[in-house]
């Protein structure tokens, strides 16, 4: 990937001539089905710019309350865009349509107006956990007969594609903006391509230009991403598997609780309040025994696999988070 | 009333040299125990401005989740103050101690700056429900101890007052913000004052002049709100007694819902779903009676007494409101 | 006009349902040539909410250097707009058609986007100039071919008509928004009312309900509307009549500097430099004699006629500033 | 370099565990003689961010109207931070202390509060102007005094100092914030870095993650930015001395006309008003024969010499300019 990067073709990105970003720009389209895309820096920023291109100030977006979007985006969609956020109470991060349905608020002068809701796939803080693909349509299609946009949080979106199957277009159909990160699964440095129509890209681009974000030639880090494109996509289907395994190998452990949904892409969350013990403790303990979990609140410990865990090494990681965990409940 | 405003002395508001209103904003600053005072033409600006005043662009405000803030101010926190809500899950406005504290966001650059809390005395949506004294003390305590400001959406607070007999003073002693409106239960026709410190009503101005709420000889109309708290805080009393006797009339009916707080000032909902029919044709049915009661959401009905509504109007709205709900309970 | 405003027939404007509100609404639009109205509780609300409604965050507005907007809103359209000013150069607040089109910005995705012109009829800070109706117009027709709104600040329109004998509906004819003071020349305690289109003051109405405009039985003051438009027209050409008066008996004073433009309606502002005192120094000395006059900036007397100045006091006025000018000038 | 970016040791910014990225900010801090620094993705995000921690809602910002911040950013600062500009008058970008006084608002309730003044070293839509050391520190010293922050656009400031000699922590000392562009004349891909104090710093964090501009393994681009530090700050003055000669080439043939300060850095601006051309037609025939200028507005161009553009390329593009100007003289 390195060697990629340094042999990219380069050109000005904010005069639209860097060709490696358009590159790859309109490969991340295609795969997503979507007319066409912008480059960013980070993920968070393709979540704020759709946002803000499709909302104005004094509108409400809808969400899970697990989302990164409502916790760990810096309440970027008020401070930027003056969006209000619902954010729809669930078990993991997954949401029903009728939830959705039920928090469009009835137009009125005194009322927030609810402009768009997002999905995100696959779920992070509640544990990787993937949407239904039928849900995901129903939702898509109460916002558009109810007036409001569809938005896909795609930073996992291709560990959902290698879960079940389902092509990553069929996944984005007919949403309104969808985007990929290159920077987590894929293994990429720095960047995400966030995708929609012709106009709406016309919009991100003035939104990116405003937020700081456009760069000069980015070719450099959109090499990256095509390389990774081409190269990394079957890795994530080996993410899926090594966290498989380790959900199997800890799942019966007593003291640790899961949600039903656990382990179905690379993200595994759990509790670990039956052992007795803060999520702290749990985390500092695998760290001594070189496995990094990290503890989300005062009770969950959240394991992902990457890139960079092998077989062995989510063979070495269920060993030693079983361990931890026996070790803890022996003391109780 | 209208003859104390036909008779009151003004000068402009602006410069500050209108001596009616600086009397009400001295008068209700003293009334609720607070330094100062600024006159506002609505309670959605004293919300606002507290927020305005009490946070910056990236912060979250926490409410409950049927107030006024989240539902009524058509997101005037976020369009204007880039400002989140953390909207608390509660059966009928109030929520406890415990669920605010855990509600306060962990500091981290990722993350929402956790600002400032409110407590709406007394509930509106859910039902004119009073907020305990050491509740709120409790919450106001947590509050300082955590760097966040403490605010009362004091649009009924006087009912709570008369309710409870503890007075005014007494709920908002320490909170940092805490406003009284004029225009409900006193029966002003416009207007309502934000007090605080001195610093704050001084940032206070600043926001309300912004906002275009600074107004010229306001005296004509801050002198009602002196009329009102001379002879109509007795009528509060009236109110609650009325609502009471209302409440009783229709607590047992079979298909109506209440919850256990209901009845406590001036306010009553109820559902009637168990009726199987909606609040619209409830509301419909009573109107057609001449009683105007209003539908909130799908089955949900609010009635409120005030100052329009004497003894006699008050029994006839009971008698109305138990024939409408036996009427609909006979046809199921 | 107490008395009027103690009979005032009302309801609850936040509903629509205040009847003399709304005949104000009516009158006033009516008045303007435009299909509705909204009443405000301030002229600076009815700017803001006129940007509000027609910009949206990253557009720039143009007006003149010594506009109301840009100096006296306390930067309200970008603190609640997102809306950045382009404040053009001029010598008495008057630019020119020529200087508005050479200011518009080309389209790009790196400029601000130019959406909105205001012009202020009559200038204030500068004087009370009046603008010419055929430049208004070469305005409103530039701004419309090159797709920006074009907003009236017509705190005193009502001055330049009866200054000129042009109705205010050929001024305003064609603008996308024009607005009348009621509490400057008209007298009336508070309020303003904005105009536009039908559809324009539907979101004007959610912008002043966001900011805490929405008022009760708001009637009450605009019962005082009602009567300043039937009563007090007449008085705008006495002040401007009087403001004349002064004019001629000071301009020719030695040490005393005057715009070309001076004198047009009820605003006189000269400079005192010439006199080597300051502004502060000389409006003291005026009042030491009972007439008020304000200092603006170092060395800027601004002297403004209205409804409690009568033309012996006018007289007086404009004896009073002679002395006091000239005995400055004697002792230097 | 690269080679230097593939070779980069890196971590994740996020959570600034990137060694290499960490070392570029040290480097430039040093360099500017700040306490410490943030890697930002574009200069206009150093921009914004310095505006953002600096200001809130409703303060105005002080700035040239030819500079960057009011023309190229996209209105961000108003969109984005809610704050208003000033825009002072200038002939070539540059003000003089004085102006710069005049322009700080008066405190009142009503005005927007003067927050922030920024210099741009050198200038850009004006032709690369160096700003005078003893000016930037009056200027800095009558901010502090009035209570304002002193902000420095540094995208150009090693220009400058190969120009003067004068070092850039001699320009950037007492300054509140001062940023250096890697991308420009230094030749980077991507990237900027801001600095200020350390509690600075740590706010300008909070708002590049709020904005999206927080990376991950940023340390490859940042690598870029340490080689051209130890590399390409020789270049600089190469380019001055290329743009001299340009200069001189040109600045005596009819119909051309130069700012007196022009030709000091790397940017030559000039009209070509004079030869009876649009500055585009200019651009056009110079393109023609292979050198790209940049029409500015009707009838400026631009001319920037940069790493690209070695000493033949230089005399050639000297020549080239010549020839248009003289060939478009000759047909008048």
């Amino acid at each position: 990937m390195r060697e990629a990067m340094a042999r990219a073709v380069v050109g000005d990105e904010q005069s639209d001539s860097d060709p490696t970003t358009r590159a790859l720009c309109e490969r991340v389209a295609a795969l997503l089905g979507q007319e066409d895309g912008v480059f960013m820096p980070s993920g968070t920023m393709c979540n704020l710019v759709a946002i803000l291109v499709q909302t104005r100030a004094g509108d409400e977006i809808i969400v899970d309350d697990q989302s990164h979007i409502y916790n760990t985006e810096a309440a970027g969609s008020a401070a930027i865009g003056g969006v209000s956020v619902a954010a729809l109470r669930t078990p993991a991060g997954i949401y029903t349509p009728e939830q959705f349905e039920a928090a469009i608020r009835t137009p009125a002068r005194t009322a927030p107006r609810s402009a768009l809701v997002s999905v995100e796939q696959t779920t992070s803080f509640s544990g990787g956990s993937v949407w239904d693909l039928a849900d995901m349509r129903r939702i898509r299609d109460i916002a558009h007969a109810r007036g409001l946009k569809a938005h896909i949080d795609g930073a996992r979106l291709l560990n959902a594609v290698v879960a079940t199957g389902i092509p990553a277009a069929e996944y984005a159909k007919g949403f309104d903006s969808v985007w990929l990160d290159l920077s987590k699964g894929l293994g990429c440095p720095v960047g995400a391509v966030l995708c929609g129509t012709k106009d709406f890209v016309v919009e991100a681009w003035r939104w990116k230009y405003r937020l700081g974000g456009a760069m000069r030639q980015s070719g450099v880090i959109a090499a990256a991403g095509l390389y990774a494109l081409d190269h990394h996509i079957e890795q994530l289907a080996a993410d899926n598997a090594n966290l498989r395994l380790i959900h199997e190998a800890v799942r019966d452990l007593p003291g640790l609780a899961f949600d039903p949904t656990a382990g179905q892409s690379n993200i595994l969350v759990f509790s670990v309040e039956g052992l007795g013990v803060t999520a702290a403790a749990f985390a500092e303990r695998c760290l001594a025994e070189d496995v990094r979990v990290r503890a989300i609140g005062a009770f969950q410990i959240r394991v992902t696999t990457h890139l960079d865990v092998d077989r062995p090494g989510a063979e070495r990681a269920a060993e030693v988070i079983r361990a931890v965990a026996q070790g803890f409940a022996e003391r109780r």
